[in-house]
This record gives C-alpha cells, structure tokens and sequence, in this order.
C-alpha cells in the first residue's frame, strides 16, 4: 500500500495548564512525523477516562512538559510508519488499530498521533472503531483486576464506583470467571439501573443501613478483597466491614482526598491497603502474555467488556465533552469523535 | 515440692474505667484459685509496655468487663497448679516463670495470678526475676519484626520511635541477623543518645532537613520497609521517602491518630501499608516454633534484647508509673516491683 499524501496542519487539543477543562485550547498544528519504531495513526476517536481527568488536573501518576496533548487511549488507522519498524510496521500501514500512549510523547485528542509501533494493537474484524478506541484501558483493568481475585483465591470481591463502566466490566467477566463482584454505587437510582442489567447484588453507600448491610454481607460471604476507585474515607469504610485479614486495593480517586484509616484494622486485624495502576501491572508482565490478555480481551469487547457510550463531541468541543464527564462519571462513555 | 499455705486476701491494681492512670484503683482483693490447666504465679515484677497504656485506655485489640487486672507481662514463681495441668505442672510447681496474659482472665499488676500452663514459660537460671518479667513483649516483637524483615529479602529497614527499648533491641539484633535498622527518633538528645550506644545512622524527625535526608538515604540504601510505632501521619513521611514499591508496617499507635495516606503513592507507586500485632503473629506459629523462638530470645536477654530499667515502683504506686511512663515512653523502662 502507498503511504496516502498528509497534510501539513492539524486540529488538536492543547493541554496549557494543568488545571481541567479550563486549561485545554484547540489549536492549529504540525502533523507529527513518525519518528524511528514509531507509527502516524490518524485518529478516529478516544474517550475520556478517570485516568485523563487526573492528567489534566496534575494528579495522574506522571506530568508532561506542557503544552501537550492529552488522551490515554484511542482508535484509528495506521497512515505512516517510521524508520526501523520492521515487519509489523509493515503489516500494520494501512491497518485499523487500538492505540495507547504513555509518558513519553503526545497523546490521542488529535487527528493525528505518532506512537511507538508496540503500542498500536491491530483490531479484530469485528470490532469497531468506536470500540477499538476504549478497548485499552477499561477492560484490560477489568481483566487485570479479576485476575488478581482469582489469583489470590477469593470467591467474592467489592468494588465501588459500582456504576462506572468498569463496575459493569467487572461484573460480567466476574460472571465468566467465577467471581463474584459486589458493586457499590452511591445513589439509590443507580441500584436500579444496575438491577435492571443483571446484577441483584448491590449496595447504595448513601443508605443509612449501609455500613450494617456491608458487614452482614461480608461476614457471611467471607469477602476479603475490595477495590476501590474513590480513596478519602472509602478504603476504611471497607475495611471495617470486612473480616479479619482483609485487603483494600485502591485504583483511583475520585474523592480527591487522602484516605483516613484508623491503625486497629492495620494492627489488631490484620488489614492491609494497597494499590493497583493499569500501566505498572502491564509492565510486569512481558510481552506475550500482554499481548494475548489483550486479544482476549477484543473477543469480549461486545459482550463481557462492551461499553455503553453515553455521548459523542467533535474534538473542538473536548472542552465541553470533560465539563460533561466530570459533571457525570457514570452511565456510559463520554467520546471524542475525530474522524473516519 | 509441697505447696506453701497462701493468704486469701492480695494487693492488686484494678482498672475501673478505661480511662488510663486515672482509671486504676489499688484494691484488696481474694488471692485466686488456679482453674483447670492453668498455674498460680506469685509476681515478682510487671513492666509497662506501649499495649498495657492502650489497654488502660480502652484502644487495645480488645477490651475486657470491667474492673480487670491490667499488666500484660511479668515474673513470678509458680506457687500452685490446678486440675489437669499434668506433667508440665508438676514440673512448674516451685520454678521461676516469665508470664503472659491475654484476653481471658486477669493480668500482672497484682501479687498473684493464676494463668494457662502455657503462658508461664520458665526461666533460664542466668536470667533474674527482673529480665524475666521484660523477657516476652519487647523481645519477642523484635524477633517477630527481623523475622518478616529477613524473610522477606530487606537488607535495611526503618523503625520509629527509634529510642525506645524496641528500638534498642532491633538494632541490636539485627546486627547479629545482617538486617541495619536505621532508627528514627523525635528529638536531637536522642539522636546523641543512640550515637553513644553504637548506632550510627540515626535520623531525627524533627530536623528541618528530615524528609530530604530520609529520601536520600532510602534511594542510596534501596530501603522498602518500615516498621512504624506512631500512626498519624508518621506512614505517609515514611512512604513518600521510600523507592517504589515500598512497605510500612504499622505496630502501634503512639500518635493516637488515624493515618492519612495520599493514594498517589499507593496507586503509582505500589505502596502499601499493613500492620503488625505480636498475638496474632505468635498465635499464627505453632506451639514448637514458638517455644524455640522464646528460648532464642531468651538467650540474648542480657546481650541484643537487654532492656534497661529506668524507673522501679511498687504496686500501690501504679497510678504514678502509669503517669511517668506517658510522660516519658523513651530512655528505659518502667517496672512494677510486686515482690520477691
């Protein structure tokens, strides 16, 4: 295939300050050239994610020099390779392909991105762009995060923020896998909604009865494990309920607090807080196996691990599309649609 | 051995209230009956330990109806055996003991105490009454602490509350084990005290320049562990100082705060906090294991795991030990002389 002639400009979001919504602008700039062991990917879409909101508010578990250009995760077609990428840059021009960037480089609220040619996943036949471009961050987490479970023996597990997609995710491949996953959510109407999707289990933290219902449950089921996207007060709330000899992995955090715990747990009980990060857990495992968790994870991506997009922005409304995400964070993907 | 006639009528030291030294209550009370399997010690000598003031204040792992007898540790001589204690309390009958004390029954602050025939272990002859009654708490936990250290690889560690009589004893010990514990102490005569005992690298929180020395010295020494007496914010200094993938071990709570963690190092940086409660360590051994480690112990009571005496009261002052202690947790001990 030849390479199709580029055009010289693109339209881009800038990150200025590390300050939310309010520190991105729309701009006018070069498109990228691949650089060596790198691809141009013209970009289709990227959505936004708890991980892009911490990035654009400094809190993300690395900065960038600024300005730079946001977005962890998308899909588009590969239209360029650099130098010294081989067979698979050869394979892939011309391919649609998932696409992640790290903490070198630009990211994906552009029309264009160059990324290294391991990080460009060519997509199955019957995934689509849309798919393809949250078929990253969110289920290989959900992948990862019963993996874990299974590993460590439990048959049951708690995770909150119970009504994000990832809640879902979990629940489906828990399904599969033979795990449990009991879902918090912290409003009375997204029980409901969660019910009318299959899960008979879960619990509204705003409940009064909350705290009672969670320890009952927990004793009962023996649940030792509990993941947790929110932190402040929520890891110890967890902890107290559960038995002895519990563990709370933290995953993000939504509160915007440091976590209190109270030191009886930790001693007397034998409790214990830890964390997980999609980027370290994939950089301990090495390439093979990565690579086919993540095919494993395209098979599911329209079932166990589809996700519901909720609303679509042009990238010159990226502004709006985060004030929209961070007003919502659940019921479905917020999604920047870029082009073809 | 016959036994001796003993009075019915003995001095203790009540705790009313968990209220601490304001909560205690000299009494006169009926010396106790031996119960099946358990030994009646007649005490020679009971320390305060950083559990008895939680105990005293109603924070310990457990609580116990009131009114009790406090003291969580001590000596004495087996005065008399109950039903059922067999070929052990026959040959305990007349020997000198170290004795604990857990959840059932009473505790050390008194002139006689009846306990399991498995809690009063006897003494090596080199070892007095005096070492005997310190010859469990504190020595045990620095065993336990080299011990998790050891296994799990550290090379170096860090402790808290570095002038106290565990912090002496790991120090001690873990020169003898290849484990360095780098001490850390609250106030700079402390940190001359230490120097004048042999300890070298000792860090004192206080010190402007504390959080850039700790940091300097864990990257250079590659230190992921720290064992943590104070609670509060004290983990969260000892985690952002520490390489990734770092742990804290919280084993008391001198601060008498909750913890506060920023989830940034637990989630990004792989760091997690746990914690450390001697009762359930030993109760997660064996019986053998135990008896082994205790005799070990033992051994080294009067070289690495020596305790130093600073302050003798009777038992009719133990309100007065009790406030001495809280003022001053540093320097030596605090004993109880009950009797011979």
């Amino acid at each position: 295939m030849t390479q199709p002639k580029l055009p010289e400009q693109m339209t881009a979001v800038h990150l200025q300050t590390y300050s939310g919504a309010a520190g991105l602008q729309i701009v006018q700039c070069p498109v990228p050239q691949p650089g060596p062991k790198e691809v141009l990917v013209k970009v289709a879409a990227s959505p936004l994610n708890p991980s892009d909101l911490s990035f654009l508010q400094g809190r993300y578990g690395f900065q960038k020099p600024l300005p730079t250009i946001p977005g962890f995760e998308g899909s588009g077609t590969v239209v360029a390779v650099g130098r010294d990428t081989g067979l698979m840059g050869r394979f892939l021009l011309g391919k649609r392909v998932a696409c992640v960037t790290q903490q070198q480089g630009d990211g994906l609220w552009a029309e264009y991105v160059a990324t290294s040619v391991n990080y460009a996943l060519p997509l199955l036949g019957a995934v689509g762009l849309e798919e393809g471009a949250m078929s990253v961050v969110n289920p290989v987490t959900a992948v990862a995060l019963i993996d874990i479970a299974k590993k460590a023996g439990h048959k049951t597990v708690l995770n909150t923020a119970g009504a994000s997609v990832l809640g879902l995710m979990l629940h489906r491949l828990g399904q599969q896998e033979g795990i449990e996953v009991v879902n918090i959510v912290r409003r009375a109407e997204q029980v409901e909604q969660l019910n009318a999707q299959g899960m008979h289990t879960v619990l509204n933290s705003s409940d009064p009865h909350f705290a009672e219902h969670l320890h009952d449950l927990c004793h009962q089921q023996n649940i030792r494990l509990a993941f947790d996207a929110i932190a402040g007060d929520t890891p110890q709330q967890l902890l107290a309920a559960m038995p002895n000899h519990s563990r709370v992995t933290v995953y993000g955090n939504l509160a915007q607090q440091d976590l209190a715990l109270t030191s009886g747990g930790l001693i007397f009980q034998g409790k214990s807080v830890d964390g997980f990060w999609l980027t370290r857990w994939v950089g301990q495992k090495s390439f093979l196996p990565s690579l086919l968790m993540w095919r494993r994870a395209q098979t599911l991506l329209l079932t166990a691990l589809k996700t519901e997009v909720r609303a679509r922005y042009p990238l010159d409304q990226a502004q709006q599309a985060v004030a929209d995400y961070e007003a919502t964070m659940s019921g479905g993907k917020v999604l920047l649609v870029v082009g073809e």
